[in-house]
């Protein structure tokens, strides 16, 4: 198992009406956190992508327990459990920096292409780093 | 069953560099959508919450089969086909004007809360639109 | 002079928790105008694209009246006034589709590259489309 | 002068397919420094508006020399020069952490208003931590 802990900080551009991070925000969330994953494991995204290598997401869930507001600090967490063979899943929870109450969790699932578009087995480049 | 077919179309702000819509994109395209399909059925998201009544996403899913590209046509479909009791459920689909093919399907679970964020049951406002 | 009247809508995405539309989305709606002005004269910017020319944004200027609110109706109006050079010069006024109100004005300014990065003149392809 | 370094990193959700930042996205990280400044100075834009103060942008200017790209890092500076009378207007620039070369720079010019829209004075809150 891999696992980061990510901290961000909730600007203005991200809350809604409603005074809580409008949901698809937390998505991408999830993409600041996975790639610093990848980067914590020497898998920069820009170098598998020079690879010819591309993760596009083909799954994505998510459950919002609680909204966080303007200014809150959250620790974005985000894990892989298993080898992947045909996509890579990624698993997230998102807490309160402060008394780590839980916000929001979910998963994202990526397809291995290539440039083209056409699947590949997850690449070497990428098990060689996942040594789980 | 209520359905409503919205159409949009994609700008440069929501592709992404490997050329099509970054995947959080197609859950605004859902909103959209889904603030359509209410109108059509009598009910602005704005009188709603002007009556107190809140519909914060609880769950997304998302299921990405094909990428949407810049200045690409789409027709967003959003279905109610249950009649809520403590979350409203609205499932999608995204196809390309053009050619019909899906490119995206996937759901939303709203609950019902009042302004100081307590859970509500379903509200007669919406029960009395949705003739399912 | 060439102008172009864009309607779009106001969904929650882009809204803030002052219950107007976040500075930066007005901006993205001069993109979707500005699109949507050039194809009114034959010009798809994918199709100056697919011809190896990029239009990146070299100055921005807005000026924010008044907020537009969740599920308004604007009429995002584009206009280029003189014949280009160097750069493309768009001016914009962003009005309420309903009283007709001025919310918000400015101007892109647009530079000619090549797929390297390298200015071009202002390319026959599009000088020719634009009969001021 | 109050003067601020923010760093902050590129992500997949803010790049286009030209391979750089969309341009609204730099009025983001402006907002996002501008944000980290205040708070430098004791000012938390959070107790700011629960003081029933808001700063609505009301002119927004930048200009683009060159593309950030994805995971690069960027040092966002933002500036307060003079005491604000009816406007507070804050300056950036935007730096590659790297080579320190400038690849944007702009304005943003914001009201000072209750929570009522009506404009105020400049609120002592703020001018009392403006030791410029």
């Amino acid at each position: 198992m891999i696992s980061f802990d990510h901290r961000i900080k909730v600007y203005y551009r991200d809350v809604d009406q409603m005074g809580i991070v409008y949901n698809t925000r937390y998505l991408e969330y999830f993409e600041e956190s996975r790639t610093e994953l990848l980067k914590s494991i020497g898998l920069s995204v820009t170098k598998i992508e020079e690879a010819g290598i591309r993760l596009p997401v083909v799954t994505s869930y998510c459950k919002y327990y609680n909204g966080a507001n303007f200014e809150q600090e959250l620790i974005v967490n985000s894990t892989i459990k298993t080898i992947p063979k045909a996509k890579l899943i990624v698993d997230y929870k998102i807490n309160c920096a402060d008394n780590l109450s839980l916000l929001v969790d979910g998963y994202t699932e990526h397809a291995f292409v290539n440039s083209k578009n056409k699947p590949l087995k997850a690449p070497k480049l990428i098990l060689e780093k996942l040594n789980l």
